[in-house]
């Protein structure tokens, strides 16, 4: 419910005490470009203590939920297993393996981004490899990270693949940009995705928040096994075009901490200016 | 999966044999402005016959699903019953039950769409309706029907009521036309929605297809019953960016009709246009 | 050039000595909905005591260059004449002018706005009298006002036209919005193409401010008069996304008063948060 | 004005003959990747027979008027000298010049496309040169070519200084894609800039067709030599979203051409499509 009215503070810990469950975005809200937020081992231990579930629901499409996880792990969050972890790349893996069933999937990121939506019966490409004579078997195009590949080169032949194929093509991750320090960012995936969009004229299917898919994909896991209700469950993110719209569309109550995208002296103008309303505001997700 | 490749028409029957739950896109696919699509009825025999499930999932807020059934009813399809019926404005009405606890919600529509968004601790208004007085109460816009209001008046009122008030915008349809006859079509709430948007800066929240959040409203009514794979559902509708997109992108299989915003001669080069396409493609949704 | 470098106002007549021409919007800099600017007369008593010229440059077609004159002067600016004023209306009227040579031209607006795009050999009728008899000798759309007609009814005419005839659309005004009162304002034309292009998925051509056809209108005026360079131009406004980035594009200093749409308060985040920085920022277009 | 009812093709050299001035586009329409348009050196031999003058409005900006004549010259035409070339990086060369008095101008492109905006006062720097340390004094983005620069390490530098600087940017050569052979295209600058102004949520300032600046940049010269009039001059283009759009609006009539990015097979369906129509429509610009 729509609480806040002007810019008021909640103490972190009296929120978590009503809800069950607790969604954490991960840049912005656990970490950032300097390691972890300072005392929130301190919160997955309360949630441990007080026997409360929880899911990191990320878009990340650059790693597996595995590799996600054991860098929490090395950072000091032992807490976090891949099975906590619901990216927006799991959403493209399970889209790949429902919807495309043979041939060729291209695909611009790491080597890393792409081992993971390795499926039985599909063949990874990366862009750069794609070739007159292997064009027509390609099925799908995926644009999993920004980095792994030549942009100028790779891009172009995106372009030109989505030209010549009547293929789905993904973004598994919405972003436009993320952090690298404190004053730079660096141009994400969405945005590149939106570049292609404005060249070929068809749109891309884009996985992650604020779209409900990825909630869902947590929300039903928690369903098989016990019975849940929405008012249960809050989401904490950082950003409101994401984290905190896709938490409100999507039923839930929602927590914006001023430790990512939304700083605090900007957090009330942005509201105002958005209309995107979170049920509560903290400094950080630290109890 | 993806497996038309030119435009090749599957038959109806052999199709649906394939899947175990059938959902269903209503204007276009079971009934037109002329009224049913002919031999429909069959369909729905044939569903019975088979002891198969089915679900009317449509991007209609303007009334409620039992005054939906009784017209489906009165048109002749006795099989549908309101528990059948998915729409878009359940959605809108879950999402204020969930997230808007008290004070106004302010509405465009007619009442039979505002009758059906009451809950318990809110109170339905016009926008018609809305003064200094009781603006402040406001918490929440719905838009629910493109008819039931002055456009000039009361458009211009809901601009200025998002301006002052940071609340949510809901457009519980997001289409932008639906046809009237064989030649004209009629602006619809989602065009009335992009319209405000421009001159507010601020964005609405949009249920219906292509969006997920409407198919998984189904899917969960079928799971709560029996275990059950996407891969048993099929996706029917007649337009390429929402019943298509929506299916796909939630991993259903599709298939398109002719019977309505696709027209025969259309289909293939709007599915190469788009790089939307369905999994099959057949005339009609007649058996 | 780009002189301001933090929030710094300038004296208006120290900036006005400087240059030999001014270019100024009409509603925000010299007139509001309360009547004229307090102390604008001055302005331009001192401009005809320098022997100055000056044009009005405005996003209004709902009247004639001689009607708006005349409703300067009942205001007491005496000094405004009609070859003073260069509307985007009268780009609109060259337009039909030049490229529409027989038929109809449908429009909506009100009579005043309809009068004076009438041209020899053009029929202009209300797009509420279109019909299935006339609708084939239509030749162009042209929206001038938002008033005048029925807005469900005609915005639904004027788009099924558009689906109909393949003809030019023409927004005589691009702005999205304008100020009725001290807290509300009201959809303006702008705003009203853009929902019509979603609909019809074809783009209005848009004449006025920020696009330079509108400029180089008053500034063809003035080199038949003398030779004249740009440098000796200075361009008034109260509004960054026209005034301003129509009058740096088209290559003139450009000043940005604060009697209008930028309020002092958020001038300065507006210019950072832009990327549209006037040359010269002053309190009032007032001497 | 709007002569063409269906799709009619005209007589090149009986349309030629009713105008006094004529303007080409370049790409598409004198040349293509493969060379020479056959037979287009008639045409210039018909002109100069016949005393008419001619512009190239070209969006292009990645050379000087020099150097783009020069390979005209190199292909064969040699009526094509310096003066008769319009292009949109003049437009982007005037504006530094009136609006960027000082400071740096950071580029993206060939040191070719920067050295012809190289302005008395201006230090122009590639972006890729770009520090912590000059940051401060750069006054001015400018896009010129897709080509000559790291797409990785520039777009997010540009990005960057646009984020830190509150600066114009400059996209000189609005086109999303340009053809490099018979079945590909290339990402343009405009794409880029969408791109840019998707992550920085800043807007470019385009020049090029199909905004009149540059169509008014050769009216310009052409009323310093003698009396001209609109309805005397032809624009000859290949692309209706850029040539046609442009000419339309400028006033001009206008000659679509089926030798570049409007295929015979597509010309009726696109300006159906968009509702751009071109006074004629010829197979050639060939007399």
């Amino acid at each position: 419910m729509y609480k806040v009215a002007a810019m008021q503070l909640s103490d972190f810990r009296s929120v978590i005490d009503q809800y069950d469950v607790i969604f954490f975005d991960s840049y912005g809200v656990l970490r950032s470009y300097e390691g972890l937020v300072p005392g929130v081992e301190r919160t997955f231990a309360l949630l441990e203590e007080q026997g409360k579930e929880f899911f990191i629901i990320t878009n990340d499409a650059s790693r597996s939920p595995e590799l996600l996880a054991a860098s929490f792990q090395r950072q000091g969050l032992q807490a976090i297993q891949p099975q906590h972890i619901i990216s927006s790349g799991m959403l493209a893996k399970e889209f790949l393996d429902l919807k495309v069933n043979d041939g060729i999937v291209a695909y611009l990121g790491t080597p890393n981004s792409a081992h993971y939506i390795d499926s039985s019966g599909l063949h990874t490409l990366p862009v750069s490899q794609l070739s007159d004579e292997n064009m027509h078997r390609v099925n799908a195009l995926v644009m999993l990270d920004d980095e792994g590949f030549d942009w100028f080169s790779d891009l172009n032949k995106a372009v030109n693949l989505l030209r010549h194929r009547t293929i789905p093509a993904i973004a598994a991750n919405p972003d436009n940009s993320y952090p690298v320090n404190n004053h730079d960012v660096s141009i994400a995936v969405g945005a590149l995705a939106h570049m292609i969009e404005k060249v070929v004229g068809k749109k891309f299917i884009r996985f992650g928040k604020p779209d409900s898919q990825i909630f869902m994909f947590a929300y039903e896991i928690l369903q098989a096994r016990r019975p849940i209700n929405k008012r249960q469950i809050l989401m904490i993110g950082d950003t409101l075009q994401t984290d905190i719209l896709g938490g409100n569309k999507f039923g839930l109550d929602t927590m914006l901490v001023l430790t990512g995208n939304t700083q605090p002296r900007d957090a009330e103008s942005r509201i105002i200016a958005t209309g995107i309303v979170p049920t509560y505001i903290c400094e950080a997700a630290v109890a």
